[in-house]
């Protein structure tokens, strides 16, 4: 399997992330990329290849031309301010407020973002458009013929909506690649989310729409990250009733249970019978993620990555979370190994 | 006039404040109780006294007893999650998300916040309770005949909506009031609010109601605090259309457009008639308010003071905010003297 990888990922490296009342190092680190590039060059998983260009086209059929213009600029007016820090918002349009984009920049912050973990800084966006066109790369080789492609993502981006950022995210790698199939020729596509956390963003964007199915594995949002969406009714609305699927699942749940919510989620895709799968591939399921409560080890990510092959579906891996750092290239390569039955 | 003031608001000392991605020691800080007591005892103002003991009956007509409940345990609950901070939102019921009340206390600190600034930690809800009865025991002293009376309430409650704290604030200490006002026989009660913010929770609280017309001057919110509440065209709707008016104002404002607008005001509550006055006192609409950006000088407090005499209306003053501490004192004093003549 082929690994496209942008070393600009490393321009996004943010020193503040606030988490528990404090400001510390971001779990979501620029390391992260090298266990896993490491990873890959150790088990010869195949070549590693770089972006393409690929402009702001496929991103733009996703994202709000609002929120990617103030992306792009964000980081400049939050300096011209004057701030020291870097840019957390402290001010959303909460309930009963007026829903307008304010002219300053403390107040599009708060607009354009569904959390506050994540903050933006200096190569930001330089990182979040790098991500962006790897994971198109790797999509384009799919559809290309290959029958599968790894896109070696930082940032992630399943928690990235339409129109807002958080959960360390800021464009929706796998909703744009979703989109990039369709819009060239695919009818159906399916999104499998199995990182820890629920995805938000690439719910929301498809919710309502029967051409790409969204199902995702995660952490009861009861008691985890993103907390207000991935509850086991969202089922869809109007024309996309019946295409969205969640499995929520409590604290301390290890592999044969998670197991047995993957094979319901592949035999509802095998059903749908997609054109492609799209697989957001997070690895903050393995039990020693320090920000997650799965109890997934090493050997269960060759497993799982063996059962998606049985779908026999062109596959774009694209990758999402994982905070245990020197074990997410093992974590994340034994699914792709497992995937081609190495 | 007599001023109502407990020493509990010090049980509130939060340690951190998100300004501008850093956490700063709080603008909304102790001292600033300090030099207002200081002033009031060198101006031979009136009488301190303390606060008389009221329960939860008032704070409940205004807010939501999920939210009380919230404020009252939120502390506990953060750090028996292990957090090492004070208690900060990171995850927001976004746009497109379920309004759904999470369990876990990351997902309801979420839930209950309308901006991340405000830090919870040991003492606020003590401080916040003490605030309230500050203000209540202040208003009771009106109801009863007094022509006026100073609440020094500690934490400030402007920002504060029926289930949502933030911009300092838990309880809305103004809003508790009026409704007391109301329920004690009243038929129509203004407030005033000429903090240099939009006091965005009064609005809410009161906005389809006629009972309690809403009149503020502040800070344009295109350009401040709390930016998405605080519009020109922000009237009122349904019973209370026509009862909500913003003076918003720009950068730089200085007094004699600020009286203006105050007299605009005035003229409005004098063809409104209420019962009682209750005048939601900050004194950040000062020159050199370290995050605010009016002009007004010490002498022209004052003078509004004076103005505010004029209307002729039992009136309760309750403390919001002002965070040029070592003239909080001096500025405040000020109004309250200007209203008596002295």
């Amino acid at each position: 399997m082929k690994t496209v990888y942008s070393a600009d990922h490393s321009l996004r490296n943010a020193k503040t992330e606030l988490y528990g009342g404090q400001l510390v190092t971001p779990f979501e680190c620029p390391e992260r990329m090298e266990y896993v590039l490491k990873r890959v060059g150790e088990t010869g998983l195949g070549e590693v290849i770089p972006p393409g260009k690929f402009g702001m086209k496929h991103i733009l059929r996703i994202h709000d031309p609002g929120f990617v213009e103030f992306l792009e600029h964000c980081w400049e007016e939050w300096q011209e301010v004057g701030y020291e820090g870097e840019a957390i918002p402290t001010i959303i349009p909460a309930r009963g407020m007026q829903q307008r984009i304010p002219e300053h920049i403390e107040g599009r912050l708060g607009y354009y973002s569904l959390a506050m973990e994540t903050s933006i800084s200096a190569g930001t966006w330089e990182a979040a458009l790098a991500s962006a066109h790897v994971a198109l790369t790797a999509q384009n080789m799919v559809r290309d013929g290959l029958s599968s492609s790894f896109a070696l993502c930082r940032s992630p981006g399943h928690h990235a909506a339409a129109d807002m950022f958080g959960g360390y995210c800021f464009f929706n790698n796998a909703a744009i690649c979703a989109q990039a199939f369709l819009d060239q020729g695919a009818d159906r596509i399916a999104i499998l989310d199995v990182d820890f956390h629920h995805g938000n963003g690439s719910q929301t964007i498809f919710y309502d729409r029967q051409d790409v199915m969204y199902l995702s594995l995660h952490g009861d949002p009861r008691h985890a990250f993103p907390h207000f969406l991935g509850y086991g009714d969202e089922r869809g609305e109007g024309p996309g009733e019946g295409f969205n699927y969640n499995y929520p699942m409590p604290p301390g749940t290890s592999y044969p249970v998670w197991a047995e919510a993957l094979d319901d989620a592949c035999a509802k895709i095998a059903h749908y019978a997609p054109d492609a799968l799209v697989v957001s591939l997070g690895v903050d399921t393995y039990e020693r993620d320090p920000i997650s409560f799965f109890k997934l080890r090493s050997e269960d990510f060759t497993d799982y990555g063996n059962r998606l092959a049985k779908l026999g579906l062109p596959t774009l891996f694209i990758m999402e979370g994982g905070y245990a750092v020197e074990e997410i290239g093992i974590n994340t390569v034994n699914v792709l190994a497992g995937f081609e039955g190495v």
